[in-house]
Protein backbone atom coordinates (compact mmCIF):
# COMPACT_ATOMS: atom_id res chain seq x y z
CA UNK A 1 0.00 0.00 0.00
CA UNK A 2 1.40 3.04 -0.93
CA UNK A 3 2.15 5.57 2.04
CA UNK A 4 -0.06 8.58 2.38
CA UNK A 5 0.24 11.96 4.43
CA UNK A 6 -1.82 12.49 7.37
CA UNK A 7 -3.41 15.20 5.81
CA UNK A 8 -4.49 13.31 3.00
CA UNK A 9 -6.05 11.31 5.22
CA UNK A 10 -7.60 13.60 7.39
CA UNK A 11 -9.23 15.71 3.73
CA UNK A 12 -10.30 12.42 2.47
CA UNK A 13 -12.04 11.65 5.43
CA UNK A 14 -13.92 15.28 5.45
CA UNK A 15 -14.83 14.65 2.03
CA UNK A 16 -16.81 11.33 2.14
CA UNK A 17 -18.42 12.75 5.71
CA UNK A 18 -19.58 16.03 3.59
CA UNK A 19 -20.49 13.31 0.68
CA UNK A 20 -22.72 12.24 3.34
CA UNK A 21 -24.00 14.91 4.83
CA UNK A 22 -25.46 15.82 1.83
CA UNK A 23 -27.57 12.61 1.03
CA UNK A 24 -28.56 12.76 4.79
CA UNK A 25 -29.52 16.06 4.83
CA UNK A 26 -31.78 15.31 1.14
CA UNK A 27 -33.17 11.86 1.91
CA UNK A 28 -33.04 11.33 6.02
CA UNK A 29 -30.72 8.51 7.11
CA UNK A 30 -33.48 5.84 6.83
CA UNK A 31 -33.77 6.39 2.77
CA UNK A 32 -29.78 7.01 2.13
CA UNK A 33 -27.97 3.88 1.29
CA UNK A 34 -24.03 3.07 1.22
CA UNK A 35 -24.74 3.26 -2.76
CA UNK A 36 -25.92 7.07 -2.81
CA UNK A 37 -23.03 7.95 -0.50
CA UNK A 38 -20.42 6.26 -3.09
CA UNK A 39 -22.29 7.96 -5.83
CA UNK A 40 -22.14 11.54 -4.08
CA UNK A 41 -18.31 11.40 -3.05
CA UNK A 42 -17.30 10.28 -6.30
CA UNK A 43 -15.21 7.57 -4.43
CA UNK A 44 -15.45 3.58 -5.15
CA UNK A 45 -16.89 1.20 -2.12
CA UNK A 46 -13.51 0.47 -1.25
CA UNK A 47 -12.04 4.04 -0.44
CA UNK A 48 -15.35 4.67 1.34
CA UNK A 49 -15.25 1.80 3.88
CA UNK A 50 -11.95 2.40 4.40
CA UNK A 51 -12.72 5.07 6.49
CA UNK A 52 -16.30 4.68 7.36
CA UNK A 53 -16.71 0.85 7.61
CA UNK A 54 -21.04 1.58 8.28
CA UNK A 55 -23.57 3.74 7.78
CA UNK A 56 -23.55 4.47 11.79
CA UNK A 57 -19.82 5.38 11.24
CA UNK A 58 -20.79 7.94 9.42
CA UNK A 59 -23.32 9.06 12.35
CA UNK A 60 -21.09 8.31 14.98
CA UNK A 61 -18.60 11.18 13.15
CA UNK A 62 -21.31 13.37 12.62
CA UNK A 63 -22.47 13.05 16.08
CA UNK A 64 -18.61 14.03 16.83
CA UNK A 65 -18.32 16.86 14.54
CA UNK A 66 -21.34 18.70 16.56
CA UNK A 67 -20.32 17.47 19.85
CA UNK A 68 -17.18 19.06 19.65
CA UNK A 69 -18.11 22.47 18.36
CA UNK A 70 -20.76 22.49 21.24
CA UNK A 71 -18.12 21.18 23.72
CA UNK A 72 -16.08 24.07 23.34
CA UNK A 73 -18.87 26.82 24.08
CA UNK A 74 -19.65 25.20 27.15
CA UNK A 75 -16.29 25.34 28.48
CA UNK A 76 -15.94 29.12 27.53
CA UNK A 77 -19.45 29.85 29.26
CA UNK A 78 -18.22 27.26 32.14
CA UNK A 79 -14.60 29.50 32.64
CA UNK A 80 -15.76 33.35 31.74
CA UNK A 81 -15.38 35.68 34.43
CA UNK A 82 -18.28 36.31 35.84
CA UNK A 83 -20.40 33.86 34.54
CA UNK A 84 -22.67 34.36 31.68
CA UNK A 85 -26.17 34.79 33.12
CA UNK A 86 -28.71 32.00 31.96
CA UNK A 87 -29.90 34.49 29.12
CA UNK A 88 -26.40 35.37 28.23
CA UNK A 89 -25.67 31.73 28.00
CA UNK A 90 -28.31 30.82 25.67
CA UNK A 91 -27.53 33.08 23.59
CA UNK A 92 -23.93 32.01 23.09
CA UNK A 93 -24.94 28.51 22.67
CA UNK A 94 -27.74 28.76 20.41
CA UNK A 95 -25.30 31.18 18.03
CA UNK A 96 -22.83 28.12 18.45
CA UNK A 97 -25.84 26.05 16.88
CA UNK A 98 -26.49 28.61 14.04
CA UNK A 99 -22.59 28.28 13.08
CA UNK A 100 -22.00 24.62 13.25
CA UNK A 101 -25.14 23.84 11.78
CA UNK A 102 -27.78 26.30 9.62
CA UNK A 103 -24.90 28.72 8.85
CA UNK A 104 -22.70 26.04 6.36
CA UNK A 105 -23.80 23.91 3.82
CA UNK A 106 -24.96 21.36 4.49
CA UNK A 107 -27.50 22.59 7.43
CA UNK A 108 -26.29 19.62 10.22
CA UNK A 109 -29.63 21.00 11.79
CA UNK A 110 -31.60 19.35 9.53
CA UNK A 111 -29.85 15.98 9.81
CA UNK A 112 -30.36 16.46 13.40
CA UNK A 113 -33.76 16.38 12.92
CA UNK A 114 -34.13 13.13 10.59
CA UNK A 115 -31.55 11.72 13.46
CA UNK A 116 -34.20 12.04 16.51
CA UNK A 117 -36.67 10.87 14.27
CA UNK A 118 -34.18 7.66 13.54
CA UNK A 119 -33.87 7.29 16.97
CA UNK A 120 -36.97 6.18 17.79
CA UNK A 121 -36.61 3.24 15.17
CA UNK A 122 -33.21 2.20 15.38
CA UNK A 123 -31.60 1.91 18.83
CA UNK A 124 -28.16 2.10 17.75
CA UNK A 125 -29.01 5.57 16.40
CA UNK A 126 -30.64 6.35 19.43
CA UNK A 127 -27.22 5.41 21.27
CA UNK A 128 -25.57 8.39 19.43
CA UNK A 129 -28.13 11.11 20.40
CA UNK A 130 -28.64 9.73 23.74
CA UNK A 131 -24.64 10.14 23.85
CA UNK A 132 -24.85 13.64 22.75
CA UNK A 133 -27.62 14.80 25.00
CA UNK A 134 -25.56 13.56 28.06
CA UNK A 135 -22.95 15.87 27.26
CA UNK A 136 -24.82 18.84 26.63
CA UNK A 137 -26.55 18.38 30.05
CA UNK A 138 -22.99 17.97 31.34
CA UNK A 139 -22.09 21.10 29.49
CA UNK A 140 -25.07 22.38 31.17
CA UNK A 141 -24.28 21.05 34.73
CA UNK A 142 -21.04 23.22 35.11
CA UNK A 143 -22.50 26.01 34.20
CA UNK A 144 -25.62 25.69 36.82
CA UNK A 145 -23.30 25.39 39.55
CA UNK A 146 -22.07 28.62 39.07
CA UNK A 147 -25.15 30.38 38.85
CA UNK A 148 -25.88 29.25 42.46
CA UNK A 149 -23.20 30.64 43.29
CA UNK A 150 -23.74 34.02 41.14
CA UNK A 151 -27.18 34.16 42.72
CA UNK A 152 -29.07 33.39 39.68
CA UNK A 153 -30.82 30.31 40.83
CA UNK A 154 -31.78 28.98 44.23
CA UNK A 155 -29.20 27.14 45.63
CA UNK A 156 -31.72 23.75 46.53
CA UNK A 157 -32.94 23.39 42.85
CA UNK A 158 -32.06 20.28 41.55
CA UNK A 159 -29.09 20.84 38.98
CA UNK A 160 -30.30 17.91 36.73
CA UNK A 161 -33.55 19.35 36.57
CA UNK A 162 -32.48 22.72 34.52
CA UNK A 163 -29.88 21.24 32.64
CA UNK A 164 -32.32 18.77 31.21
CA UNK A 165 -34.67 21.84 30.59
CA UNK A 166 -32.07 23.44 28.59
CA UNK A 167 -31.18 20.83 26.69
CA UNK A 168 -34.42 20.79 25.72
CA UNK A 169 -35.10 24.47 24.58
CA UNK A 170 -31.80 24.30 22.62
CA UNK A 171 -33.48 21.22 20.91
CA UNK A 172 -36.86 23.18 20.33
CA UNK A 173 -34.85 26.10 19.18
CA UNK A 174 -33.21 23.62 16.43
CA UNK A 175 -36.68 22.00 15.51
CA UNK A 176 -38.92 24.99 15.24
CA UNK A 177 -36.00 26.84 13.06
CA UNK A 178 -36.39 24.02 11.05
CA UNK A 179 -40.47 23.74 11.03
CA UNK A 180 -41.43 27.35 11.35
CA UNK A 181 -38.46 29.00 10.53
CA UNK A 182 -39.70 32.70 11.35
CA UNK A 183 -37.96 33.34 14.89
CA UNK A 184 -34.52 34.21 14.79
CA UNK A 185 -31.65 32.93 17.28
CA UNK A 186 -31.90 36.85 18.98
CA UNK A 187 -36.21 36.67 19.11
CA UNK A 188 -36.16 32.87 21.01
CA UNK A 189 -33.02 34.14 23.47
CA UNK A 190 -35.20 37.28 23.91
CA UNK A 191 -38.24 35.16 25.29
CA UNK A 192 -36.05 33.11 27.54
CA UNK A 193 -34.95 36.36 28.91
CA UNK A 194 -38.11 37.96 29.34
CA UNK A 195 -39.10 34.99 31.72
CA UNK A 196 -35.59 34.33 32.90
CA UNK A 197 -33.59 36.07 36.20
CA UNK A 198 -30.76 37.98 35.34
CA UNK A 199 -29.59 40.64 32.78
CA UNK A 200 -30.31 39.52 28.99
CA UNK B 1 -76.19 2.55 -0.48
CA UNK B 2 -77.07 1.41 3.05
CA UNK B 3 -77.61 4.19 5.10
CA UNK B 4 -75.61 4.41 8.72
CA UNK B 5 -75.66 5.94 11.82
CA UNK B 6 -73.30 8.95 12.60
CA UNK B 7 -71.88 7.01 15.77
CA UNK B 8 -70.99 4.00 13.04
CA UNK B 9 -69.27 6.80 10.83
CA UNK B 10 -67.29 8.17 13.54
CA UNK B 11 -66.21 4.73 14.85
CA UNK B 12 -64.84 3.38 11.43
CA UNK B 13 -63.21 7.12 11.10
CA UNK B 14 -61.10 6.84 14.59
CA UNK B 15 -60.49 2.54 13.72
CA UNK B 16 -58.71 3.60 10.56
CA UNK B 17 -57.11 6.53 12.12
CA UNK B 18 -55.81 4.20 15.11
CA UNK B 19 -54.51 1.45 12.50
CA UNK B 20 -52.78 4.35 11.02
CA UNK B 21 -51.29 5.36 14.28
CA UNK B 22 -49.93 2.06 14.94
CA UNK B 23 -48.22 1.92 11.49
CA UNK B 24 -46.84 5.78 11.60
CA UNK B 25 -45.46 5.19 15.22
CA UNK B 26 -43.71 1.61 14.19
CA UNK B 27 -42.56 2.89 10.94
CA UNK B 28 -42.84 6.61 10.56
CA UNK B 29 -44.44 8.29 7.56
CA UNK B 30 -42.09 7.37 4.81
CA UNK B 31 -41.98 4.06 5.13
CA UNK B 32 -45.83 3.65 5.83
CA UNK B 33 -47.77 2.59 3.20
CA UNK B 34 -51.60 2.81 2.28
CA UNK B 35 -51.41 -0.85 1.98
CA UNK B 36 -49.72 -1.17 5.44
CA UNK B 37 -52.72 0.78 6.90
CA UNK B 38 -55.67 -1.44 4.83
CA UNK B 39 -53.66 -4.28 6.95
CA UNK B 40 -53.33 -3.03 10.19
CA UNK B 41 -57.02 -1.83 10.50
CA UNK B 42 -58.24 -5.11 8.50
CA UNK B 43 -60.50 -3.04 6.31
CA UNK B 44 -60.41 -2.86 2.26
CA UNK B 45 -59.12 -0.27 0.17
CA UNK B 46 -62.65 1.23 -0.44
CA UNK B 47 -63.43 1.33 3.30
CA UNK B 48 -60.47 3.33 4.01
CA UNK B 49 -60.17 5.85 1.47
CA UNK B 50 -64.07 6.45 1.82
CA UNK B 51 -62.48 8.19 4.99
CA UNK B 52 -58.97 8.98 4.36
CA UNK B 53 -58.49 9.46 0.82
CA UNK B 54 -54.51 9.88 0.92
CA UNK B 55 -51.83 9.75 4.02
CA UNK B 56 -51.91 13.21 4.09
CA UNK B 57 -55.00 13.28 5.11
CA UNK B 58 -54.21 10.79 7.83
CA UNK B 59 -51.46 13.24 8.70
CA UNK B 60 -54.50 15.84 9.11
CA UNK B 61 -56.65 14.30 11.14
CA UNK B 62 -54.01 13.39 13.51
CA UNK B 63 -52.38 17.00 13.61
CA UNK B 64 -56.34 17.75 14.27
CA UNK B 65 -56.38 15.19 17.24
CA UNK B 66 -53.10 17.11 18.86
CA UNK B 67 -53.98 20.36 18.32
CA UNK B 68 -57.84 19.76 19.67
CA UNK B 69 -56.74 18.62 22.90
CA UNK B 70 -54.16 21.22 23.16
CA UNK B 71 -56.26 24.18 22.30
CA UNK B 72 -58.53 23.38 25.49
CA UNK B 73 -55.68 23.53 27.85
CA UNK B 74 -54.77 27.03 26.55
CA UNK B 75 -58.65 27.75 26.79
CA UNK B 76 -58.31 26.94 30.26
CA UNK B 77 -55.41 28.83 31.11
CA UNK B 78 -56.54 31.87 29.03
CA UNK B 79 -59.57 32.54 31.31
CA UNK B 80 -58.10 31.01 34.87
CA UNK B 81 -58.50 33.58 37.38
CA UNK B 82 -56.12 34.74 38.57
CA UNK B 83 -53.94 33.72 35.57
CA UNK B 84 -51.34 30.90 36.10
CA UNK B 85 -47.98 31.99 36.80
CA UNK B 86 -45.68 30.72 33.68
CA UNK B 87 -44.25 27.84 35.89
CA UNK B 88 -47.50 26.76 36.74
CA UNK B 89 -48.81 27.18 32.95
CA UNK B 90 -45.96 25.05 30.96
CA UNK B 91 -47.17 22.36 34.06
CA UNK B 92 -50.55 22.63 32.89
CA UNK B 93 -49.44 21.93 29.14
CA UNK B 94 -46.98 19.07 29.18
CA UNK B 95 -49.38 17.11 31.55
CA UNK B 96 -51.63 17.50 28.76
CA UNK B 97 -49.11 16.79 25.97
CA UNK B 98 -48.42 13.50 28.81
CA UNK B 99 -52.09 12.52 28.57
CA UNK B 100 -52.88 13.17 24.66
CA UNK B 101 -49.83 11.52 23.23
CA UNK B 102 -47.40 9.50 25.67
CA UNK B 103 -50.03 8.34 27.88
CA UNK B 104 -51.89 6.67 25.27
CA UNK B 105 -51.15 3.56 22.82
CA UNK B 106 -49.65 3.74 20.26
CA UNK B 107 -47.93 7.34 21.50
CA UNK B 108 -48.71 10.16 19.31
CA UNK B 109 -45.43 11.81 20.84
CA UNK B 110 -43.34 9.51 18.62
CA UNK B 111 -45.66 9.74 15.24
CA UNK B 112 -44.84 13.87 16.17
CA UNK B 113 -40.87 13.48 15.59
CA UNK B 114 -41.64 11.62 12.44
CA UNK B 115 -43.34 14.40 11.24
CA UNK B 116 -41.14 16.62 12.27
CA UNK B 117 -38.52 14.85 9.91
CA UNK B 118 -41.25 14.44 7.28
CA UNK B 119 -41.87 18.17 7.01
CA UNK B 120 -38.27 18.94 5.93
CA UNK B 121 -38.48 16.84 2.84
CA UNK B 122 -42.44 16.85 2.27
CA UNK B 123 -44.34 20.09 1.84
CA UNK B 124 -47.37 19.37 2.66
CA UNK B 125 -46.37 17.89 5.70
CA UNK B 126 -44.54 20.81 6.29
CA UNK B 127 -47.72 23.07 6.11
CA UNK B 128 -49.67 20.75 8.37
CA UNK B 129 -47.03 20.91 11.07
CA UNK B 130 -46.66 24.76 10.73
CA UNK B 131 -50.50 25.22 11.03
CA UNK B 132 -50.17 23.30 14.46
CA UNK B 133 -47.15 25.39 15.52
CA UNK B 134 -49.05 28.73 14.68
CA UNK B 135 -52.14 27.58 16.70
CA UNK B 136 -50.07 26.93 19.79
CA UNK B 137 -48.08 30.30 19.33
CA UNK B 138 -51.25 31.89 19.63
CA UNK B 139 -52.51 30.21 22.51
CA UNK B 140 -48.84 31.14 24.52
CA UNK B 141 -50.38 34.82 23.14
CA UNK B 142 -53.31 35.50 24.89
CA UNK B 143 -51.19 34.03 27.74
CA UNK B 144 -48.28 36.42 27.32
CA UNK B 145 -50.84 39.24 27.54
CA UNK B 146 -52.18 38.33 30.75
CA UNK B 147 -48.98 37.59 32.23
CA UNK B 148 -47.98 41.43 31.00
CA UNK B 149 -50.87 42.38 33.33
CA UNK B 150 -49.78 40.31 36.55
CA UNK B 151 -46.63 41.62 36.12
CA UNK B 152 -44.98 38.21 35.37
CA UNK B 153 -42.97 39.50 32.55
CA UNK B 154 -42.24 43.19 31.09
CA UNK B 155 -45.17 45.41 29.63
CA UNK B 156 -42.03 46.08 26.38
CA UNK B 157 -41.75 42.37 25.54
CA UNK B 158 -42.50 41.22 22.27
CA UNK B 159 -45.16 38.51 22.96
CA UNK B 160 -44.40 36.67 19.75
CA UNK B 161 -40.74 36.38 20.81
CA UNK B 162 -42.21 34.53 24.24
CA UNK B 163 -44.82 32.26 21.76
CA UNK B 164 -42.15 31.10 19.88
CA UNK B 165 -39.87 30.36 23.01
CA UNK B 166 -42.67 28.24 25.00
CA UNK B 167 -43.77 26.77 21.52
CA UNK B 168 -39.82 25.51 21.20
CA UNK B 169 -40.07 24.25 25.04
CA UNK B 170 -42.94 21.76 24.41
CA UNK B 171 -40.84 20.94 21.42
CA UNK B 172 -37.82 20.01 23.40
CA UNK B 173 -40.09 18.32 26.19
CA UNK B 174 -41.32 15.87 23.67
CA UNK B 175 -38.37 15.22 21.74
CA UNK B 176 -36.35 14.69 25.16
CA UNK B 177 -38.79 12.51 26.47
CA UNK B 178 -38.37 10.04 23.53
CA UNK B 179 -34.66 11.01 22.78
CA UNK B 180 -33.15 10.48 26.34
CA UNK B 181 -36.47 9.71 28.22
CA UNK B 182 -34.89 9.77 32.02
CA UNK B 183 -36.89 13.36 32.88
CA UNK B 184 -40.38 13.42 34.15
CA UNK B 185 -42.47 16.42 33.32
CA UNK B 186 -42.37 17.46 36.98
CA UNK B 187 -38.21 17.88 36.25
CA UNK B 188 -38.62 19.61 32.70
CA UNK B 189 -40.97 21.96 34.72
CA UNK B 190 -38.97 22.14 38.07
CA UNK B 191 -35.98 22.91 35.40
CA UNK B 192 -37.88 26.07 33.99
CA UNK B 193 -39.35 27.25 37.42
CA UNK B 194 -35.84 27.98 38.48
CA UNK B 195 -34.91 30.41 35.93
CA UNK B 196 -38.19 31.68 35.28
CA UNK B 197 -39.77 34.41 37.13
CA UNK B 198 -43.13 33.61 39.69
CA UNK B 199 -44.20 30.58 41.96
CA UNK B 200 -44.03 27.26 40.74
Amino acid sequence: MPRVSEAHLVARRQQILEAAWRCFARNGFHATSMQDIFAESGLSAGAVYRYFPSKLELVKATAGTITEGVGEIFETIAHADPVPTPAQSLDMVVDTINRLTMAREPDLSKIAMHAWSEAIREPEVGAVVKEIASRIRQGWLDIVARWKAAGYIRTDVDPDDVAGFLYGVMVGYIAQRNLVGDISAEQYVNGFAALAHGRR
